[in-house]
C-alpha cells in the first residue's frame, strides 16, 4: 500500500463508489477529491454532489463531458468502422480514456498524487483507467479498492455502508439485477442469467430500445450528412457531435435498433457474456460504411479494413493513449478528407437499411466508359492483359506441375 | 484470335450464351462442348440440353454441383467469417472457381483446347473464371466473346439471334430488367435504376426474400449444430451442406433476412452498385461468429479477423485456386478443430438474433475463480502487475516528456 | 494506336531512346519533347542535349533532380526501413515515380498529350512510369514503343539506327554486357550469365563497390546525425539529402558495402535475377533501425514492421502516387517525430556494424528501477501478475483438455 | 507463497541455481528434482549431476535435447525467416519453450506440483518459461525465486552460498563480466559496459566468432541442400538438424559471421541492449530466403513476410505453445512443401554472400516467353491492359480532382 496524500476518485454517488470514498478516507487516511462526469449516461449528477459534500469532500468536480466525449472519442473511433470481434461497438471501452484523462487533469489541478476507481479486478475497465492514467502521468498512484479490500460481496458492501452511515437508497428507475454501464454510445448488461450463454436475455432487461416486435410498423427514414467522415447534420439540420448521438439514439432506439448479445474475450484473459444497446452507433457504422463506399479509394478502404481489428483491440484493451493508437489515428483521419456527402437510411424494426448515398466527392462513375473523348478510360480489351499477367505466376507454377 | 479446335462453353441456355454458342461455331469454326451446372440457381436445366442438341452440340455436360458447391466452396469460406468490404457475402465470387474447375475438367476429358464464358469485359467474373482456368491448366485458351465481338448491345444480340434462328423466348418467371446472378448462396441484381446509388431499390426487384414488412409477425427460432466450424444439423436433424443452404434460405428468406444494397469496388478498378439476397449466408455468418465466440481462443480469433479482409479480397478477385488462398485456408481450417456445439438464433423481420450458444469445447468459464483447489486461476491482485508492466513503456515515454 | 500531337520522351541519349525518338517522329508523326534527368546516375547530360538538338527537337528539358530525389523519395522510403522480399532496397523502383511526375509536369507545361519511355513490356518499370503518369494526369496517352514495335532485338535496333543515321557510339566507360540502371541509390545489373541463378556474378561486373576482399584492411567509422528519421549530418557536418547519398555511397562503396544478388518476384508475374549495388542505402537501413531502436516505442516499431512489406510492395509495384501509399506515409512520417540522435557505424570489408547510438529522445533507461522516489517504476513482483493474466486463456484451454 | 510438495528446478549447476536449490529446500521445505539439459550450450553436464547429488537430490534429470531443439524448434522457426525487430534471430527465445516442456514432462513423471527457474523478474525468460509451463499444465505452481527473495545482489548470493556450504568455484573458461546465455543457436551478452548503448563492445567479449578482421583472407564456400524448407545436407553430406547447427556454427564463426549488437524491446516493457553471436543462424536466414526466392510463389512469400513480425513477437514474448503460434506454424509449414534445392553461399570476413541457388521446384523460368508453342505465356501487349486496369481507380480519382 503506497502512502498517498490526496486522491481523485471517479465517483458516481452510487453504493460502490460511496463505500470506496469512505474506505479511502479510513484506510488511506488521505484527502479525497470526487469527480463525477456526465458522459451521457442519463443520470442526474447533483445527488452525487450532495452526497460528496455530506461525506466531507472539499473539492468536488462535476463535469459535463458529453460534447468532448462524442467529438474526440466516439467520432474518431467510428471513422475506422471499428468493431471488436465482429460485433461489439466498444461503448464502454471508448469512454474510459476520457475518464482517465480527466482524473489526471484534476489530479494535476488539485495537487493530488493518486487516483482511484470502482472497477473490479477481473474486468477490462481497470486496465483502461490505469493504462490511460499511467500514460498521461507516469508517477501517479492508482488505488483500485476491489483489488485490495475484502469487501468482495454485495452483502459485505451493504454491511460496510450501514456501519459507516452511508446512504444506500437505490437510484430511482434504475434498479436492475444486472451489472450495467451507460454513456452516450451505449448501455451494457452483464451477470445473472446472462452468465449462461445459452440463456436468452429477458425482454425487460433492455432499457434504451424497444424490441423489434414493439417497434412501429412504419419505417423511419433519416438522412445523414457527412463531413470528413463525421456526421454534421441530420435531415439537413446541423447537429453537434453529442446532438448526433442523442438524436440517433432516440430515433434508432424507438425503431428497435442496436441490441447485441455476445460472448467476448476480455483483455485479462477470460471470456464473458455481455448484452449491449447501441442504437445510434449501429446506425452510424452502417451509414459510415455507405458514405465511404462512394468516396474512398478501394485500396485505402481495404487497408483500413485490415487494420481495423487491431485498432479495435487497442481501444478495447485500454490503449487509447498509446503512441500506436495515435499513429493509426493519424492515418485513419487522413483517409477521411473526402468522406463527404449524404446517406439515407431506413430504420425499421431492428433493421438499418441504407437506401441511398451521394457525394460530390464520389468515385462512383456510371459512365466509366465515356469519360474521355477518345473512347473512354475503360477498354474491355484491357481486361485480357490484366488477367493474363495476374495469372502468370500461377500458370508458371502449374506448368511446373505445382 | 487463337486457333482453337474444341471449346468448352459455360452454357446456361439463355440468350447470351446461345448467341455465344453460335458465334463460336461461326467465327472460330470449332467444335463446342456445352457445360451447364446446377449450383442452386433454381432453374431447370433440361431446356439447356434441348437447345444445345438443337444447336448441333455432340458433347453436352449437365452437372448437379450443388453439394460440391456448398461443401467445398461455401462452407470453407464461412469458416473465416468472410465479408468483402464490411458487407458483401461473396455469393457470386465463390461460385466462379467451381465453374472454372469443371470447365477445365471437361476440357481435359473431351480433349478441348479452349474454354469460353459469357462474362463481360467490365466485371469481376471474367477474372474469376479465367484466373481459375489458367491456374488449373496453364495452356488453356480462353475465349471471352464480350471482349472480342461487336455485339455490344441487347439489340445487336437480338438481331444476331434472329438472323441465326436462335430461340429468344424468355425463361419463365425470370423476366427482369436487372442483370442477375443466382446460386445456392445468393441472388444478385445490378443495373437500371440501381446505377444511381441514391435510388432505393424497388420492392418488386427482390425475389428470394419477403420484405421485413411482409415477414411474419411471429419470430422463428432455429438451432444450428456445428462440427469443425460447419453446420451439420438444423433443429437437431442432420443436413448435408447443400441441404443446409436450401433449408436456411427458405426459413431466412421467409423472415425477410438477407437483403443487401451496396456500392462495391470491383477488381477491375471501378465502383459498382449491387443488390443481393443472401438469406442463409446472413444467418450463417452471425451463427458462426457465435459458436466461435465460445470455442475459439482470443488470439486465434483476432488473427483470423485481421486476415479475413485479405482472404475475402482473394475470393472476390478470383484467386480461389491461388497458392496464397490455399495457404490461408490451411490455417483457417486448422482453427476450426474445436468449433463444435450449438447456436440458437431467432429470425424476425430481417433480424438474425443470436439467443444462445453452447459447446462441449467451450472456453467460457462461469467460475473462472474456482477451477483450482488453492483459490482459483484468477487472482484479482494479478491485474495490478499485468497493468503495470503493460503500462511501463508508456510511463517511460511520459517520464521522458513524450 | 492513339493519335498524338506532342509527346514527352524520357530520353537518356543512349541507343534505345535515340531510336525511340526517331521512331516516334516517324510513326506517330508527332512533335517530341525530350526530358533528361540527373538523378545521380553519374553520367554527363550535355551529350543528350546535343543529340536531341541534332534530332530536331525544339523543347529539350535537362533537369538536375538529385536533391528532390533524395529528399522526397529516398529519404521518406528509408523512414519505413523498407526492404522488398527481405533483401532489395528498391533502388530502381523509387526513382520511377519522380520521372513519371516530371514527365507529366513537362507535358502540362508544353501542352503535350502523351508521354513515352524506353522500358520493356516484361519489366516493372513500364508499370511504375505509367501508373504514376495516369495517377497524375488521367487522360495522358502513353506510348511504350517496346510493346508496339517489332524492333525486338539489339541487331534490329542497330539496323534501324544505321538506316536513320542515329549515332550509335557507346558511352565511354560504360560498355557492359548487362542491362543496367543507375541513380543516387543504386546501380543494377540484369541479364546474360545472371540469367542462370546458379551462376556467381563475375567480379568485373560491379562498378560502385570494391569487393570485400579488395576493401581496406582498416575499418572506417562514421557518425550519422538523425532528425525526424532523416540523416542531416555526417561526422558532425551538415549534409543535404543528396550530399548524404553521395558521401555515403563513396565511403561505403570503398569499404565493399552494398552488393546484393537476388531472385525477385516482378509485379508482372515472373521471377527475375538481379544484382545490385546500394552502398549508401545499406548503411542507412542499418543505422536507421539503430536510431529507432532507441527512440521508437515498441508497439509503434512493431506496427511499422508489420506494414513495411506492404509499403515496400506498393513502391516496387509502382504505386508511389496511390492514395494508399500516401496514407501509409502519413503514419510513417508521424512516427518519426522523435527519431533524433546519433548512430556510429563501423564499415569494414562489406560489413556495416552499428557500434553506438545515442539520443536525447531515447526511451532506453539504464536505471529503470529507480526513476521514482518510492522504489521505481519496475517492481519485479508485477511480473507475476503480468504472466498469470497473459497465461490465463491458455490455462483455461488446457484445463478443458485443449 | 503456495504450499508445494515437490518442485522441478531448471538447474545448471552454476552459482545461481545452486543457491536456488538450497533456498527451495529451506524456504519451501519441499523435495527438489533437478533438470539439466544439453541444448548445445557447450558445457559439461556431469558436474551438475555431482553437485545435485551432493545437495541431496534423489531425482536428477540430465537430458541431451540438442536434436529435439534443432529439429522441433530452431528449424520450424527458420522456415518463417524469423527476425525480431529487424535484427534479432531469437536465440534465447526459441530455447525456452523446450525447457518449459521438459520441466512439465518431468513434473508429470515425478509427481511434482511445481517448477522453478533462475530467470530474473525484469527479463523475458521468466515469461517464456512460465507461459509455456502454464499452457502445458494449467495447475502447475511456479516458483520464481528472483521475484520472491531478497538475495538481490551478487554479494548476497555469495554470502548465502558460503553460509550454506555451496561450492562457488567458477566454471572453467567461462568467467565473464557479462550476463550470458548459450545454446546451439546463439550466445548472448548483456550488462556492464553494454548498458550504455553508445559503448562499442570490447573485442574480448565475443566467444563464438572471430572478428571479421581476424577471419581468414580466403573465402569459404558452402553448399546447403534444402528439403521442405530445412537444411538436410551440407556440401552434399547428409546432416541431422543438430549437426547442421554444429557444423555451420563452426564454419561461420571461423569466418567472423553472426555478431549482432542491438537495443531491443522486452515484452515486460523496457528496452535493453544485447550482443549476440549467431553464426549458423545468420547463414541459415540468408540461405533460406535464397531457396525460397526460387521456389515460393510471390504472394505466398509476401504473406509470409507480412506475418513474420507477428510470428517473431509471439516467439520472443514466450507464446510458442499458444494456439495462435501453432496456427501460424500450420500455414508456414504448408508453404514449405516445394522449398527444395540447393544454395551456395560464400562466407568471408563477416559476410554471407549467396552466390547460387537451384531447385527442381524452381518457379524461375529463363524462357518465359517460349513455354507454349503458339508464342509464349508472356505477350508484352498484355502489359498495357494490366497497367490500364490497375491504374483505373487512380485515373477516376484524378479525373474527379482528387
Amino acid at each position: 500500500m503506497s502512502e498517498v496524500k490526496k486522491v481523485v476518485l471517479a465517483y458516481s454517488g452510487g453504493l460502490d463508489t460511496s463505500v470506496i470514498l469512505k474506505w479511502l478516507q479510513d484506510v488511506y487516511q488521505c484527502e479525497v477529491v470526487t469527480f463525477t462526469a456526465d458522459i451521457g449516461q442519463g443520470e442526474e449528477l447533483e445527488p452525487a454532489r450532495a452526497k460528496a459534500t455530506a461525506a466531507g469532500i472539499k473539492e468536488i468536480y462535476i463535469d459535463d463531458l458529453r460534447e468532448e466525449f462524442a467529438r474526440d472519442f466516439i467520432f474518431p473511433m467510428f471513422r475506422a468502422n471499428t468493431i471488436y470481434e465482429g460485433e461489439y461497438l466498444l461503448g464502454t471501452s471508448i469512454a474510459r480514456p476520457l475518464i482517465a484523462k480527466r482524473l489526471i487533469e484534476i489530479a494535476n489541478e488539485t495537487g493530488a498524487d493518486a487516483i482511484s476507481h470502482g472497477a473490479t479486478g477481473k474486468g477490462n475497465d481497470q486496465v483502461r483507467f490505469e493504462l490511460g492514467a499511467y500514460a498521461l502521468r507516469p508517477d501517479i498512484n492508482v488505488i483500485a479498492p476491489w483489488r485490495e479490500w475484502d469487501l468482495n460481496s454485495r452483502q459485505k458492501l451493504l454491511d460496510y455502508a450501514e456501519k459507516h452511515g452511508i446512504s444506500v437508497e437505490m437510484k430511482k428507475g434504475k434498479t436492475s439485477p444486472y451489472s450495467m454501464d451507460a454513456n452516450s454510445l451505449h448501455i451494457s448488461y452483464e451477470g445473472r442469467i446472462l452468465e449462461n450463454p445459452w440463456n436468452e436475455p429477458e425482454e425487460d432487461m433492455w432499457r434504451w430500445t424497444v424490441s423489434p416486435e414493439n417497434a412501429p410498423d412504419q419505417a423511419t427514414y433519416v438522412e445523414l450528412t457527412y463531413q470528413n467522415g463525421d456526421i454534421v447534420a441530420i435531415d439537413g439540420e446541423p447537429h453537434t457531435p453529442h446532438q448526433v448521438m442523442e438524436k440517433l439514439n432516440k430515433i434508432a432506439g424507438a425503431n428497435g435498433i442496436g441490441r447485441l448479445d455476445i460472448v467476448e474475450n476480455r483483455y485479462v484473459g477470460m471470456k464473458s457474456r455481455g448484452c449491449y444497446e447501441t442504437p445510434a452507433g449501429t446506425v452510424m457504422l452502417k451509414a459510415h460504411r455507405a458514405i465511404e463506399s462512394l468516396t474512398l479509394d478501394r485500396e485505402v478502404a481495404h487497408l483500413k479494413d485490415e487494420l481495423m481489428p487491431r485498432y479495435a483491440s487497442l481501444i478495447y484493451n485500454g490503449y487509447w493513449w498509446s503512441p500506436e493508437r495515435k499513429m493509426l489515428q493519424t492515418m485513419i483521419d487522413a483517409s477521411q478528407a473526402n468522406v463527404n456527402g449524404k446517406v439515407r437510411v431506413k430504420l425499421y424494426k431492428g433493421n438499418v437499411i441504407v437506401v441511398g448515398r451521394m457525394s460530390d466527392n464520389s468515385l462512383f462513375d456510371e459512365n466509366i466508359a465515356t469519360f474521355e473523348e477518345d473512347g473512354g478510360a475503360y477498354n474491355q480489351k484491357d481486361a485480357e492483359g490484366f488477367i493474363k499477367l495476374n495469372a502468370l505466376r500461377m500458370r508458371i507454377a502449374a506448368k511446373k506441375g505445382r
